[in-house]
């Protein structure tokens, strides 16, 4: 065998053949790095610590697109279906949704005064947390009905994207749709890759979500989900209207949930990810079935980061859910322990 | 300049030359063939004469298809959306929907015969044309109450496909899924191939579309926006179910298919097809808009190879949509005169 530096460098002065070899070995090493990159792909869940949680999403993935495995699901099956409030963004204080509607109610309040000695709206203005948790159920929906109908659609949306542009959270200081779980994210894109079509299932509402859920998380809104309110078609000269009318049509959580994901999409999904009791009965719905299935709960444990509650708390409680997740298979996420980063400004 | 024959066979005999010349002659057709399969695209639309309704779904598919172009539509806007009943299949002489309820009148009397005796199902059972013309709303829903309700989707899905595999067509004798129309299919083939999203925003029940429309028009059922009854979610043990319930949710019809365009696509459709009036709003609300849209109907004129209905007819009646038709721009398609086939078995 020829000695190879003999071949290649034999006839050349000792200052060549050095040039010659360092050169040689910088495109070894980068050959090496390519066939490396190559070998070990790039990791589709970067924020999310290596563990349990990572592992059995990565690993189910695999499983269901695995062609002729016995796993394997056709991409026309691959539904992924995500709840919204504390599953892909924060829900804390209240409902962002909610923050919506208060910052509506001043709006409103401004443009006319009368309102301002009303209640609930004065409770509302007052800014007072005791007055507005005394709220109550009536007044919930008074303030939903002043701030959500009485519109076209069209109006509502152009509300909504105003109101994302300028409102900031009171603890962040930042626009809500900066509030989402980077690492959901993540999981969103990975399973949009591998040919899964992803939707949300939410109890927020379904027209203030669509205004901006395919920018935020490259989910289209006929792929979104979620409680609405009666509309009616006006024919006004030749302008056709949508207006948005009083009165609740479905409540998308809870039990409603199952119900919508078989109104909207009529297959079952595969994978389901929630945060709270209203999420059950979808992760039953999508677990408790033949074939491979993923339920996916995010557990919020970080009180630096983001928020830390469950059992007890009055928004995104989660207790039966949490219960049921040993028995049945269901992978809770520890947001503390979990995640890398929560938002995507913590990279 | 040489003379071809001279330089290519000048030193040849005279019958190679022949030969030669033959070879090189039907070279040259199979080019010229080649170079016009190349220049004129294979016809996207076979089954339509040559005709303004023809010409106008193509120039608009071009048109909004064409990048840069001032009519321009982005892919993810290209919604298409379709009535089912008299515009995909046809409804003579009642809806298909309404058949399969009758026969499951008698299957159910069959197994339950204190059924037989009570109105609405006597009448049903009598078969007599008069007394099912009498039967009324309040008959109407009884039968759909019976025969569509009080079981699990699931279990409905699989009443529908067996149904198909039986029934015939009173007329015809054949299964219902073959008197779809062979032009619509090309059509949807054709939008589908451009870019578009098809949709059926049908007034019949989306439980009993879904379980064939992937199959039959290459629509998958969350795609299929239609009537629907309240379902509820039963937990029964560790199996979940959803129980079709006996109150109807929502009327995909008339100005309810815009209302149900928005609930479930959540966009605006440019392209829109319909058959009735049933349609009219469906095809306001799609046409009235700017940019570029187009407005389609199903004119029933054919009673030699399918049936000739519209202003007088109880199913399917066309009256207001066919007057307003040449004010909005919308093609009437002709089935007689626009139609080659009318259903696929025809070619």
């Amino acid at each position: 065998m020829t000695n190879w530096p003999g071949r290649f460098g034999g006839h050349l002065t000792r200052p060549k053949r050095r040039i010659l070899l360092a050169a040689m070995l910088a495109t070894l090493v980068m050959f090496s790095a390519t066939a490396g990159l190559v070998a070990q792909p790039t990791d589709p869940l970067p924020s999310w610590n290596q563990g349990q949680a990572k592992q059995s999403i990565l690993s189910f993935v695999e499983r269901v697109t695995q062609q002729g495995g016995p796993d394997f699901v056709p991409v026309a099956d691959r539904i992924a279906v995500f709840d919204n409030d504390g599953t892909l963004w924060s829900e804390q204080p209240v409902y962002f949704q909610f923050m919506f509607a208060l910052d509506r109610v001043k709006e409103l309040a401004s443009a006319h005064p009368a309102l301002a000695g009303q209640e609930p709206y004065k409770s509302v203005l007052s800014g007072d947390p005791a007055a507005l948790a005394a709220l109550g159920e009536k007044g919930l929906l008074q303030i939903m009905e002043l701030t959500h109908t009485g519109l076209p659609v069209s109006d509502f949306h152009t509300l909504v994207r105003d109101w994302l542009k300028t409102a900031r959270h009171p603890r962040f200081d930042r626009p809500y749709t900066d509030l989402v779980f980077q690492p959901m994210l993540e999981l969103l894109a990975h399973l949009r890759a591998t040919g899964f079509k992803t939707y949300i299932v939410s109890g927020g509402g379904v027209e203030f979500m669509r205004p901006w859920t395919e920018a935020v998380y490259g989910i289209p809104p006929e792929q979104v989900v979620g409680s609405s309110g009666k509309s009616e078609f006006v024919l006004d000269g030749d302008s056709p209207v949508l207006r948005k009318l009083p009165e609740v049509e479905f409540v998308d959580d809870g039990p409603g949930k199952p119900v919508g994901i078989n109104r909207f999409i009529g297959r079952r999904p595969v994978f389901a990810a929630g945060n709270s009791d209203g999420d059950l009965q979808m992760l039953q719905w999508t677990t408790l079935n033949t074939g491979p299935r993923f339920g996916l709960i995010v557990h919020h444990t970080d009180a630096t980061r983001e928020w830390a509650y469950d059992r007890a708390s009055k928004i995104g409680r989660l207790d039966k859910a949490l219960d049921e997740a040993p028995q049945r298979g269901w992978t809770v996420v520890d947001m503390k322990d979990d995640w890398k980063v929560i938002y995507p400004s913590d990279r």
